[in-house]
């Protein structure tokens, strides 16, 4: 076993505190990581606060974790010490079910194994990567290409692959009209892709703080939500609409549109239920989708995309000592786009 | 102007009555169709009582319409006297926005001209088909071919083409897993194209009373929903459900039955929002739908894929003066498969 540092949630409502965590022998398939960065998602702050149900505590959250291989299983072929790796929303799946044995372990039928708070093949329960160091099986392990800086590649492994893999999913493409609702670290990465992808974008956003950067990251068009106004305008628009806001919303409002077949893709996570109104489906053979993350070879795709257009994310980094101030900063949206961890300040 | 016998409701409470209508002088672009049958669809009940929005009265319902051609315009070239032909929900659309010119009137950005209680080109409100004859744009009457009974074929303009086109659109086919939930009217005939486009077929119905109707007629399973059984095994088995059912259900236990990138379509229409929760979505990158009829083209394919495959509708042939104790037979199931009515027992 091997004591490495972290930044444990105590319980639902105290903020995050300094510890140490342990991470279990390096396995004949196992890579050890040591993090450099670790992203800030909304769904870390929902988990440690009990919002997306009970967990136990003390619990390291963290799904967007670069860092470098310092130590490598003797059954390891993908991956060597020194390599630049990054891990995502999972750290294993069934294997297989058809859907892992289609690529997509994301979709696992008996659900993947989270990178935190998900019950370890040993029992345990998984700690995330606000952390210095972690321990995964090497077929969870991305490469990360050198292009990308490290803090900017972090996010990718959750807010890119969230958004990426509906965008290829769904086809955005020259000729597609695509809407991003929402203007945060899923939407900022959205718009970028779409726009490297070749369709014409459009963000549906709050207000019009943030036309500047919508529009210097890829967008043709920017929005208010606010101003009815838009939906007046727009109807019948889009292909594709990446709705990336959590928070409830007219969904109906936003489902008209959309253009014939044209399909609206949740990337958010509200938990209560959306009223859909099937009449507002029946105009335009319209689609309601839901999308969770991707498989793996979805997300080294995502990452060599990437390299490939120069794209990653925007990014604020901070220490350690700030996760809690950043937390209260991610839920009023005040952060462009994405608050890294420089786990170097954890040591 | 032509004086023709019909069936109008006076009002949305009191029973449909024999009385007569006009029907225009046949234009250049016109046929003149003399009415043979004439289905009774759900939608017709809902119309005249006003269950989805205020109608003027009195109005004469019947989109499921199929007769012989007898006089035709100057300038009509697609049918000629003595045709066997056939008209659904649409009577024309505006010809002109984006999906009228991709062939899907029934899209019509203006919206079509339903087949009934709505505003035609010359102001007045269009009667439907439980009538003695119809004048209709020669767009949008379909051929039916020599080999389907009229009677069977009638209710193949409505229940047929709401079923097929969203089958063809997602593709039902060898190797794929469908679901026809309801075996109404709609279901019957879902279930006989899905098996005749080579897809495994499950009807998932409230009883098991119909079981042998829905083997016979191509399906391979058939489980009942009242069985809470049903739902556990059938978890993640579906590419394509359809929905025929216009009541509220528990709709998140329907689409956890989908497979990976399965779609639930509705063509049932619950005047109810739905409360889809997205995390049911999530799995297996689910997608919720609907569809509403098929484009002309489209609905002349499938009468053209009817008469290759044998296909028809189960129909129970009633009088005009049965109309009223038909309806109250829909509104309890009670008709294998959809009513039709005679229109020689209203001359």
């Amino acid at each position: 076993m091997l004591t490495v540092k972290a930044y444990a949630a105590p319980s639902a409502t105290e903020p995050l505190v300094p510890t140490t965590i342990e991470r279990r022998d390096v396995g004949a398939k196992d890579v050890l990581i040591e993090i450099r960065y670790a992203g800030i998602c909304h769904s870390d702050i929902h988990t440690v606060r009990g919002e997306w149900g009970d967990i136990a505590y003390p619990q390291v959250v963290g799904h967007e974790i670069v860092g470098v291989v310092t130590e490598v299983g003797s059954e390891v072929t993908g991956h060597k010490v020194g390599d630049r790796v990054g891990v995502g929303c999972m750290v294993n799946s069934c294997r297989v079910c058809e859907n892992c044995l289609a690529g997509e372990e994301n979709y696992c039928l008996e659900g993947n194994t989270g990178t935190y708070t998900a019950v370890d093949r040993d029992g345990t329960i998984t700690q995330g990567g606000y952390s210095t160091h972690i321990v995964v099986d090497e077929d969870f392990v991305l490469r990360v290409p050198e292009s990308i800086p490290y803090e900017a590649a972090a996010p990718l492994l959750c807010a890119g692959i969230t958004t990426y893999s509906p965008l290829a999913h769904w086809k955005a493409g020259p000729g597609k009209r695509v809407a991003v609702v929402g203007m945060g670290g899923l939407g900022h990465m959205a718009v970028k892709f779409a726009h490297a992808m070749g369709a014409e974008v459009t963000v549906l956003s709050q207000s019009l703080s943030k036309k500047d950067d919508g529009l210097r990251l890829g967008a043709d068009h920017y929005y208010a939500t606010s101003d009815p106004s838009t939906f007046a305008e727009l109807k019948n628009e889009f292909d594709i609409i990446i709705n990336t806001v959590s928070a409830e919303l007219d969904i109906n409002a936003y489902l008209r549109l959309l253009r014939l077949n044209g399909t609206l893709v949740n990337v958010g996570a509200p938990p209560e239920a959306l009223g859909i109104k099937v009449f507002t489906l029946f105009g335009n053979r319209r689609t309601f989708a839901g999308s969770s993350i991707g498989g793996i070879r979805e997300t080294q795709e995502m990452l060599d995309f990437c390299a490939e257009h120069g794209i990653a994310a925007e990014v604020e980094v901070i220490d350690a000592d700030y996760i809690n101030e950043a937390y209260e900063r991610v839920l009023t949206s005040d952060v462009r786009y994405r608050f890294v961890i420089d786990i170097v300040s954890m040591r």
